[in-house]
């Protein structure tokens, strides 16, 4: 009774579908790394498997009315096959390759006209070098297979900086470094059969290339930056042909913005939606590659303030919970079953209101202490 | 890692606890009635028994924070005996006693001083005639235990209507039938430590005495009249200790309200706070019986209507969806994963937002939807 979605992954993007999962009666599959993982501890069906593994990938759809992502590592091939086996693979495998292969995602965003950073191949050093003469050194060099959260992206001043990359013999992506006022996320919803729905353009906060804060709307955002942003995601979902959710990270400069990445997938520049929108995006991404029409994304209130947890003095964040809540009530609270590690997401916090000085202070105060900050013995 | 969580029940209302526990990396674990229930779908952990046998709480509390409820058919011996083993039972078997057992609840009621409708033990249809005698035919006759969604309730205009239930041996409970203006419901949250928060006070729309809509706030609520009703939700939950959620439904008159009955759990009338309150009622119970420091309650929009589903004449009422979403993309929708039967609660639709008209109209058509009134042709 009602429809099956089966996911690939089994994170904490899987674990936060299986939620609106179950309010609109959606049968969650997931094909989790680990049966104790953050998916398998929330969602009944999960077997364990690879998605480099066809087999694991056939288990995983039978009956399933859709295959979707929560990460982008599935082999193509395999895509292509279950696809011409009927299965409706959402997105599908060509959107997907530019999620999956950064040189190919700077190629198509190139013929769609999306303003994007300078950028050049690089198969040797000359490569890099001549790409230098003409952005200018400090360059960015991406692998552009399998990064993630800052891994696989360097800085580099030299060619030498990049040489065990270059003995791995692929292909690298060299782009220039853009002198950005601030990062911007824009998130829309995509269906099969066209209509597509954005939330409002976010600004982003990283910290050694990961994602430590997301507000919502972005403070201050001119009009014209916004129409802009929310134009470029269309564009690329529509260009692209993504289903499901996409999430365009992009810098904001004197000028305007440029692309920097593209997720095809909920993303960490979505959570505030779970709490701060009338649809969340793992809502919306459920009703998105299952063909429903998409949910209303407005604001639930003026802001949203989300800040990652990212790494623990505690072994158990959920420990902190009687110091946070008693001083945040208002703060809601997602930890994702994950054990501690340094920097590792293991949860966000996010606050809305009507003040977003408020909203971040809050939000910052409660993140600190799942981190372990504890506070005053009177404030406890 | 995170508390873990026992529920008794396996029905929509532990399957909505579901939802806040895997935010909150609560591990919540379901005593189930069948292993393909409403809560069995979404709870990995949901191990198949019933509470009448002791042996069935003990397995599904072990290694767990707390013991709770979704329903109050649970035998007070067995949870005094787990409570002198160690285990937390929140709300404990004392309070557990006044939803179990209407006249108990009557009494307890009677003791705190909380208005209630005249009311009586009926041991004999002599009795029953002699309370008549005194608040006038009908009389509202009630089984003490057992009785839900109007079941185990009549409205009779003489002894022989529960001749039946005389035969039966147990004592009845009758009551005045109070001549009320409305139906209100005050629903509070209390933890073991006695912290309390409650919502706004609600009205419920009954229909052949099942819940059929609640609108949050009461619409034109006296101030005073909220503060009462209010009032008498705190005072019963302290007065009887209750902790976890208490809903207490009332008939508004032109005098004052009279309390009607008592549910220690989340409750149909508190619905509506998954998508129109910061804290809805399932996190908050959540949080109460393990204890931690309460959520804030404050609305997220001025206005929430839900609209319970009651039997459909669909097979599958999610195979509306694309009718229902695409004409109102602001519904939030909740199906219970229940198969249909005429008149069962199948799910709920809430819509929030500035206009009660609005919103009503929006979530009665959408339930219209879901339950197989189709929109036409031009409007799918």
């Amino acid at each position: 009774m009602g429809p099956v979605g089966a996911v690939v992954g089994g994170g904490q993007l899987a674990r936060m579908m299986a939620e609106p999962a179950a309010a609109l009666q959606i049968r969650l599959r997931a094909l989790v790394e680990a049966a104790d993982g953050a998916a398998a501890q929330v969602l009944p069906d999960s077997p364990v498997g690879t998605p480099k593994d066809i087999a694991d990938l056939r288990g995983l759809v039978t009956g399933a009315d859709v295959l979707t992502f929560e990460h982008e590592h599935v082999p193509g091939d395999h895509l292509r096959a279950l696809q011409a086996e009927g299965v409706s693979v959402q997105p599908g495998p060509d959107a997907l390759s530019c999620a999956q292969d950064k040189l190919h995602m700077r190629t198509r965003l190139g013929e769609l006209g999306v303003p994007c950073p300078r950028w050049a191949r690089i198969d040797s050093p000359a490569d890099l070098e001549s790409f230098a003469e003409q952005v200018g050194w400090p360059v960015i060099v991406k692998t552009p297979v399998g990064g993630y959260d800052g891994k696989g992206v360097r800085v580099v001043s030299s060619a030498v900086e990049i040489s065990d990359w270059m003995a791995d013999g692929g292909p690298l992506l060299a782009e220039e470094k853009v002198p950005f006022v601030r990062e911007l996320a824009a998130l829309v919803a995509r269906r099969p059969s066209g209509e597509m729905r954005s939330w409002a353009v976010v600004e982003t906060i990283q910290r050694d290339g990961v994602c430590a804060e997301v507000v919502s709307p972005a403070p201050g955002l001119e009009p014209g930056l916004a129409e802009q942003a929310e134009e470029i995601a269309r564009t690329v979902a529509e260009g692209v042909g993504v289903t499901g959710v996409l999430a365009v990270e992009m810098f904001a400069t004197a000028e305007g913005v440029v692309v920097n990445e593209l997720a095809m997938r909920p993303h960490n520049s979505g959570h505030f939606s779970i709490d701060g929108s009338v649809t969340s995006q793992f809502e919306q991404h459920l009703r998105a590659v299952l063909d429903l029409p998409l949910g209303d994304t407005a604001a639930t209130a003026p802001w949203a303030v989300m800040i990652n947890l990212l790494g623990s003095d505690l072994e158990d964040p959920s420990t902190a919970y009687p110091a946070l809540m008693a001083r945040y009530p208002e703060a809601k609270v997602h930890l994702y079953g994950k054990a501690v590690r340094p920097g590792r997401k293991l949860g966000h916090v996010t606050v809305t209101g009507d003040d977003l000085a408020t909203c971040r202070e809050k939000a910052t105060a409660a993140v600190a202490i799942l981190r372990g900050e504890n506070p005053s013995e009177e404030q406890r």
